[in-house]
């Protein structure tokens, strides 16, 4: 058995349900799961760290000495997600810790393994919540109120308010380097590098009509925010297609979700992304449009909140140019996805490696890489980490 | 303050949520109002029996008796319901009750207030539970066997196997006359009578197809059943109105329901219902032809599975005629709404009062009945029972 498959097995149990994972922030699976961190940290003389942000960091080299470089990523999923978005990119971060170390590599400077708190928002509803809190792009109180679907607030989970911002996060940290299970199939080899990340957001749609009975009131006579909801998950789906950009209602909440009893409330979750930053807003804007037009047909009422917005990332051209160069020319490509790396990108250079998705699915039991290309994308942040430290 | 106002509000706090109503048969305060039923009975001196099915009954005279008359309806609502939808009836009952024994009534057969199980279908999903039960139209095992959102069973609920069909039925009860607030706007007088009860029933569709992640799957390589789900609510709302009749997809599930993941299912349930079964038929046809159709298209699969089927309902002409003429000639119309009258209808004699709703709304926290509607309802029914007992 590989170093890879014989680490990887350690936490395939680990918060499965069915054939798919649940291992949302802070609950049980995850938190095993940080356990095996501090397990694996220790086995290696990696002192553990804690940012108080829920982000936790094992160190070879002094912990938050200037200029360091970190990888890793999150261990929390979707619901029902795969196991491979996240996890991969600490179980490779160790095990490239490993290979140099084997190697006699001696770092110029501190080398951290991150596990990010939170970066799916499958939890609390906002994404990459961790790597926000860290550098200062939310504020710790509105994290700490944020709630998740049984009314616990982050900061409850957490034990207390965020630290948020890292003093002096740019002195300290030099360069992250993030590996990540590719999400798409445009990656035909082993690894890649990652140019950017589409420009993405989340907005709720709250579609208000009258609840009524659903077997005496007159067709005529309705006002169903269901139908709301269903025409422009259609059109979200549509405007996307002439758009070239991807949108997705996937999330949807009725009230009182009764079998015969019209919906008071209809509920929706737009998560629309784009190439760029004026598609994006069109597409949101043609989207809302629509559901504008179709609610006064439908005597309903739309209001929309954007939840989150992250602006699109470009990562540091000249390091993705050198570790290209450095792992044989290996291709660079976009990413319709959000990472921790994106949120750090703003501040210090950064970069991801991509390893290999065969069938290009993701946030699904069925998503899957395989265990010759984890083994190459281990040996190839391997030999980014050891040339940028 | 009027009889019924002062009865009326001491039930009214009762599994009140906000400004709804959420009383499960069988959950603490569904419980709470079958002690103040029995309370009733007691103030009354009417024993109560209870048939082994999870139904009670409040006695003016001998317990199943031959040719008792049965009055009375449910406590259970829907999620976030009216509070006159079932409770209404039992008030109403012990109310008459009181007028005739204040008017020296002295009934020659056996009168039951009654309190049905289960109506809504709220809690075990298949509506008039209780009467399907002491009617035999479910085999006890099967209801038994019915579970809550919870995991829980009905025979756990109820602590035991149900009793199911009520021995010497059609000999022991002589004629059901269950008093209701109108549910749509025909009625434009205080009181009406139920000539019939559309057919109806409900269908679950399950929209199968591929879960993924919703950032980075191209658009042409979706399976997305929201899709399916959204065209068909639609297409059910489109058929309905060209049908004459009423199709309503008001209670949708969807996995894992995050914001990021497309969907790998989505459930959708169809309420249907129309004034005669073919219509009925071709209806539920033409929405399944229609979802079937998209699925292809989406590259998602449909499968309907019928969950409750009720037969068109004619309540007994003449006893409906003999009412309305002694009411004074009020009129007779048919409702779209199932009851527990409506079981009962195929094996006894059974009528419906119906108590004007202005503004037509039920189930809904909005439904209301006006408290001088509701005293001319009491006088309706107990000028009914003194007539029938």
């Amino acid at each position: 058995m590989t170093a890879f498959a014989e680490l990887w097995q350690e936490i395939a149990p680990i918060g499965r349900v069915g054939r798919g994972y649940r291992r949302f922030a802070l609950t049980e699976p995850e938190l095993v799961l940080r356990d095996w961190f501090r397990n694996q940290a220790a086995r290696r003389d990696m002192p553990v760290t804690d940012d108080g942000n829920g982000n936790i960091f094992a160190w070879w080299g002094d912990p938050w000495a200037a200029g360091a470089v970190l990888t890793g990523s999150h261990f929390d999923s979707v619901p029902a997600g795969g196991g491979y978005d996240g996890p991969l990119g600490i179980v490779s971060a160790f095990l490239a810790v490993d290979l140099l170390r084997e190697r006699g590599h001696e770092p110029r400077r501190p080398l951290a393994v991150a596990a990010f708190v939170e970066e799916e928002g499958g939890r609390f509803g906002l994404p990459c919540l961790g790597s926000r809190l860290l550098t200062g792009a939310i504020d710790p109180d509105r994290a700490a109120a944020l709630t998740d679907r049984d009314g616990i607030t982050f900061g409850e989970a957490l034990g207390g308010t965020p630290a948020g911002l890292l003093p002096g996060l740019t002195n300290r940290i030099s360069a992250l380097v993030e590996l990540h299970i590719e999400q798409g199939r445009e990656l035909t080899v082993p690894v890649g590098v990652a140019s950017a990340i589409w420009p993405h957001g989340r907005w709720r749609f709250d579609f208000t009509g009258h609840g009524d009975h659903a077997g005496t009131t007159r067709m005529a006579d309705r006002r169903d925010p269901m139908l709301t909801f269903a025409y422009t998950v259609l059109a979200a789906n549509k405007e996307a297609r002439l758009a070239g950009a991807h949108a997705t209602i996937a999330r949807v909440e009725a009230e009182p979700n009764a079998t015969n009893a019209i919906p008071s409330i209809v509920r929706g979750w737009l998560d629309a992304r784009a190439a760029d930053t004026g598609t994006l807003d069109n597409l949101v804007e043609a989207v809302i449009k629509r559901a504008t037009e179709r609610a006064g047909r439908d005597g309903t009422e739309v209001a929309v909140a954007n939840e989150s917005l992250s602006a699109e990332v470009a990562f540091d051209t000249s390091l993705a140019a050198r570790i290209a160069t450095l792992l044989g020319g290996v291709p660079i490509l976009p990413t319709g996805a959000g990472h921790d790396a994106g949120v750090l990108a703003t501040h210090v250079p950064t970069a991801m490696l991509f390893v290999r998705n065969p069938t290009g699915i993701s946030h699904s039991p069925a998503e899957h890489a395989e265990d010759a290309d984890c083994a190459a994308g281990v040996e190839a942040l391997a030999a980014v980490l050891g040339d940028l430290t």
